[in-house]
C-alpha cells in the first residue's frame, strides 16, 4: 500500500525565544548545524517515501516561509490552530480524497533525530503494524528521567519491538519521572504517527463525531467559524487513549523534541569548560552555559550554568534551570508591551 | 587670582564596556542622566570659573565628540596617553604662556558628584590654600572600604577641615581597604587637584625635571617621538607624593568616580527588587541586578546579582562581583579577534 507523510508544522514553539517567534517557530531555524529542522525532517524520509507523497500542515502566515525552504512540497493549510487532533482529521480527509487509502506516516517537523538508517528501520516495522490495521506510534526508551516529555505507558509485548499501549501520560514531575524509570515500561512519547488512513478515520468517528461532522461541513463550506468552533485536544488524548489496537514500537534511534534551549545544547559540540558557543562570543572563567548569538557579540565573564542567547533586537539571559519557563517570560513580556 | 580649570578627558575608560569603548570613552556617555558626564562636569563650574577659562585636554580623535558636546570648550590636544603628570604638565606649560600665575583647578572630566553648592564651597576653601602656595587635593571620607579607589593618608589637621598628606595609596585589597578604615586618617582619592600654576611648574621641574626639558623642547619642535619617549606615570606618584606642602580637603559632597557598572548602579534608581533597569527591559523572577541596554530588548528570567548590558553590537553577561575584571575580558576579546 502506497506510503504517504504528513509533516506537522503548526507549532508556534516559543521555548526557543528570542531565537523562535510567533512568526518563525522551532521548525523553520536552524538550529543544529546548517539546515532548517523542516527540511532535516523532509530529506529524513528520502528513499522511504515518495518526494510527492509528503505534506505538511502549516498555517496560512508560515507559508511564505515554509516555501523558501521546500519549495516543492506539497502543503495543506491549517485553517487555525486547534491543536494536533483537529488538524490531524482534517489533513487526513484531505488526502483520503487524493489517494484513497493509504499508509500515514504523521510526523512533527521540528525534531531531532540520530542515525536515518536506525530511524527509517523503524518505520518499516511500523508500517507493517500499521497494514495489519494497528495504530502505531513510535516510543523512546528513557535514558534520564526527563521532565518534559510525555511518557507512554505499555503492557505487554504484541511481538518482536512491538507493544500494547496502556496509556498517554502528561508530562511528569520529576518524582513521577524517577518513578517511571524505576519500575520500566514508561517511554518518551515521540509524537509519531502510523496508521492506514481509513483506519484513523474510523476510529476519529468514534470517539470525535462531532469534530468531523463539523470538519466535513467546514471543508464543503470553507466557513473559517467552523473550524474556530472545534476542541483544541490533542491527538493523543482525543484518540490514541481511546482506540483500539494502539501499538507501540520501541524505536532504537536517538531522539529529541528540541523542547528547550537545554535539549539543544545536547546536540551540539561543548567547549572544554562545558560551554555551547554558536556565533560570536568571547568569554572568560564561563562554564556549563550556552551563549547563542546570531547578531553581534556575547561577551561573558564568571558565568555558570547559564542561557544568553543574542538576536537583532532581543537579548534572553536566564539560568539554564529554568529553560522550561522562558514561556511565562514571553507571556509578560506581551502583557508588558501591550 | 585668576581661576582656571583643566579637565582632564583622556581616559579611555573601558569599565563600562560594552558601552564605553575605545573612542568613545566614560566621559562622552550619559550614564547617569540625559547629560554626558563631561558636560555635566564642566557646567558643574558655572559661576565658579569663567566659561573661557575653562580647558579640556583630550585626545586628538576625540576632539570632535568634545566639540559637538561642548562646542565653545577651549581644547587642549594630548599627544598621546601617557598618564597624568605629562598630561598635566603639558597642559600647565600652555596655560602659563597664556595666563602667566593662575590658580587651576584639575579635574577628572568622568567623575558623578552630587550636592554641586557643596563642591563649589570646597573648591573656595581649596582656592583660598592654593594661593596660600599649597598643593592642594580633596579627599574623600570614606563610606566603605571600597577596593575600587586610591587612598590618600593623613596625619594631622593643618586648620579647618585641611590635613597635611601623608602618601597615596594605591587601590587596596579588601583586607587592607577594612584595615583603613578603622584606623581612620584614610581618605578616598578623588583625583580633584587645585595650585598656583607657578607652584606646580617648580615642583615639575624638582622631581621630573627630564620630562619637563623634553616637553620644552617637543613644544618648541613639535616632534611627537618627544612625547612619545616621556614616562607614563600618573602626577599623585610623579608629584604629589614627593612635593613639599601638599594639602587635602576633606570634600564632604557625595563623589564617585563611576569606575565600574557597579558604581554607576548606585546612582540610579532601583526596582523593588534591586534591580537597576535602563532601557528596553522585562524581568522575571530576578534580582539585584543591572540591566542597561541601549538597543534592543533585555529579558531575564531568574537572574540574580548580574550585570546584563546590551548595546546595538555586543551583550556583556558577568556577575556583580566581577565587574572590576570587564578589562581583563576586553582584552582576551582583542587577543582573539586579531
Amino acid at each position: 500500500m502506497r506510503r504517504i507523510a504528513l509533516l506537522i508544522a503548526g507549532g508556534r514553539g516559543e521555548r526557543f525565544w528570542p531565537k523562535s517567534r510567533y512568526h518563525l517557530p522551532k521548525q523553520f531555524l536552524s538550529l543544529t548545524g546548517p539546515k532548517p529542522l523542516i527540511k532535516l525532517t523532509y530529506e529524513r524520509l528520502k528513499g522511504f517515501i515518495e518526494h510527492q507523497d509528503i505534506w505538511i500542515i502549516v498555517p496560512e502566515d508560515l507559508k511564505p516561509k515554509l516555501k523558501k525552504i521546500l519549495p516543492r512540497v506539497k502543503i495543506i493549510t491549517e485553517p487555525e490552530g486547534r491543536n494536533t487532533a483537529p488538524a490531524i482529521a482534517y489533513a487526513t480527509l484531505k488526502l483520503r480524497k487524493s489517494y484513497g487509502d493509504a499508509v500515514m506516516f504523521v510526523l512533527p517537523a521540528d525534531h531531532w533525530v540520530y542515525r536515518r538508517d536506525k530511524f527509517l528501520k523503524i518505520l518499516s516495522i511500523a508500517y507493517q503494524h500499521a497494514l495489519g490495521g494497528s495504530l502505531v506510534t513510535l516510543g523512546i526508551k528513557p535514558t534520564r528521567p526527563d521532565t518534559g516529555y510525555g511518557y507512554i505507558q505499555v503492557d505487554g509485548r504484541v511481538g518482536g519491538n512491538a507493544y500494547r499501549v496502556l496509556k498517554f501520560k502528561e508530562k511528569p514531575d520529576l518524582e513521577t519521572a524517577r518513578h517511571y524509570l524505576e519500575i520500566g515500561g514508561f517511554y518518551w512519547n515521540s509524537g509519531i504517527f502510523i496508521w492506514r488512513i481509513d483506519r484513523i478515520l474510523e476510529e476519529f468517528r468514534r470517539h470525535m463525531p462531532k469534530m468531523m461532522s463539523r470538519l466535513e461541513e467546514f471543508i464543503r463550506s470553507k466557513k473559517k467559524e467552523l473550524y474556530h468552533k472545534l476542541p483544541s485536544i490533542s491527538i493523543d488524548y482525543g484518540i490514541m487513549e481511546k482506540a483500539s489496537d494502539v501499538v507501540m514500537i520501541e524505536a532504537n534511534f536517538e531522539w529529541d523534541d528540541l523542547g528547550t534551549w537545554n535539549a539543544l545544547a545536547r546536540h551540539l559540540k561543548t567547549d572544554p569548560s562545558g560551554n555551547v558557543r554558536v556565533g560570536r562570543v568571547c568569554l572568560s572563567d564561563s562554564k556549563n552555559s550556552i551563549f547563542y548569538s546570531d547578531h553581534g557579540l556575547i561577551a561573558a565573564l564568571g558565568v555558570e550554568d547559564m542561557i544568553v542567547v543574542r538576536t537583532e533586537d532581543a537579548v534572553l539571559v536566564c539560568p539554564r534551570s529554568k529553560a522550561n519557563e522562558v514561556k511565562t517570560l514571553i507571556k509578560k513580556l506581551r502583557k508588558e508591551e501591550r
